[in-house]
């Protein structure tokens, strides 16, 4: 049995999992998004303005996947909302499996928005469903305009990119408008938004938009 | 055949090409180092530093791993050294079986220094040996001081850390002492530099040890 096979049937396995977790979150009425990116762009940071922001209109719960420690749990618990923690001991992405566990450690009754915000790595996430309704990507300025071409994966599988740190942008070497463009070149369908968890800038945009799509779903 | 041994074998395989590169590298009297970090956190503008200072001292040769395109490599080439740019189409690190084909495409006889630049990714790479001497780990302060704790496996792979962008210090979230003494928690052997590459600061007194070890290897 080669590799690749091996790998396929990881993937198809994930997928029928995904696919398990998706129907469970439908029947709960819960709507939930994938929140990936690079180590240190600010998905937690931004989790935490969103958590701020949208408490006392949608009832939220979060599912935090990192490689060691429970720093963010403990960062998100602080908002009052439900947090399952999700250490993968080494591994480079979250898994359908591992999210069906933290799922089931959840009252998904008293949920409207599941958030999941994935192990921080451009590359390995984007190939696992969750089950999520989408994936958000973050990128931030301080990593350069030309991530969405060197890392297409991630961009080509979510839906909606959050383009952070932009408070930043007068001291680093990025070009907003290169950087969005790169991402639209490789996937024309993203909702972009441009945020500072810094001073707040493009949250409540953000946010608006949230609510409108659990609204909605 | 489980999933678990097909990777230890997939591991040793690797390993065991490592160290067939390691051999031809100590013969033809090339000292190395693998390049790690996070997408965007500036491996490529540190390797343009120091081709620029170290370019007149010794004769240095270059592969570049990324997921997609080859713009490291157009902007390494342009400091007239040889280069070799690997893309793994969505492989999240470099394997010693890769870096065994590039190595067979350049003179070593002609080089004192090979730097291989990985794909960005703080988790993947650390568990893959290439043959080089040793990994360099580079981290930036827009990361923030809690990444060595969070990741922690590429820190405990790495001999060296480079904190990059301090410059940005005084405009992010992050504790300069507490991310170094994060790293050496992880790892107290590290030899740490502190770098920009937009104001030049640090990078003298890592190209000078740079020197020191290609002399005394």
């Amino acid at each position: 049995m080669s590799i690749i096979t091996i790998e396929r049937k990881v993937l198809e396995k994930n997928d029928e999992i995904a696919q398990l977790n998706r129907t469970s979150l439908k029947q709960h009425g819960v709507f939930s998004f994938n929140l990936v990116s690079s180590p240190g762009s600010g998905k937690t940071s931004l989790l935490e303005r969103t958590l701020e922001i949208l408490r006392g209109h949608l009832r939220m719960g979060v599912i935090e996947g990192d490689v060691q420690t429970d720093f963010d749990a403990q960062r998100v618990a602080r908002y009052q909302v439900p947090v399952i923690q999700i250490v993968t001991n080494g591994g480079c992405h979250l898994e359908a499996r591992l999210v069906q566990e933290a799922m089931a450690k959840m009252d998904l009754q008293q949920l409207d928005l599941l958030v999941i915000e994935n192990v921080g790595n451009l590359v390995c996430p984007a190939n696992y469903d969750l089950g999520e309704d989408f994936k958000v990507v973050v990128v931030s300025t301080t990593e350069g305009d030309d991530k969405p071409l060197k890392y297409p994966g991630m961009f080509c599988h979510a839906s909606v990119l959050i383009i952070n740190k932009i408070d930043l942008l007068p001291y680093v070497n990025c070009n907003l408008a290169a950087l969005k463009q790169n991402a639209l070149n490789v996937n024309s369908s993203l909702r972009v938004f441009e945020t500072s968890c810094t001073t707040g800038a493009g949250i409540p945009a953000w946010c608006d938009w949230l609510k409108e799509q659990s609204a909605s779903s």
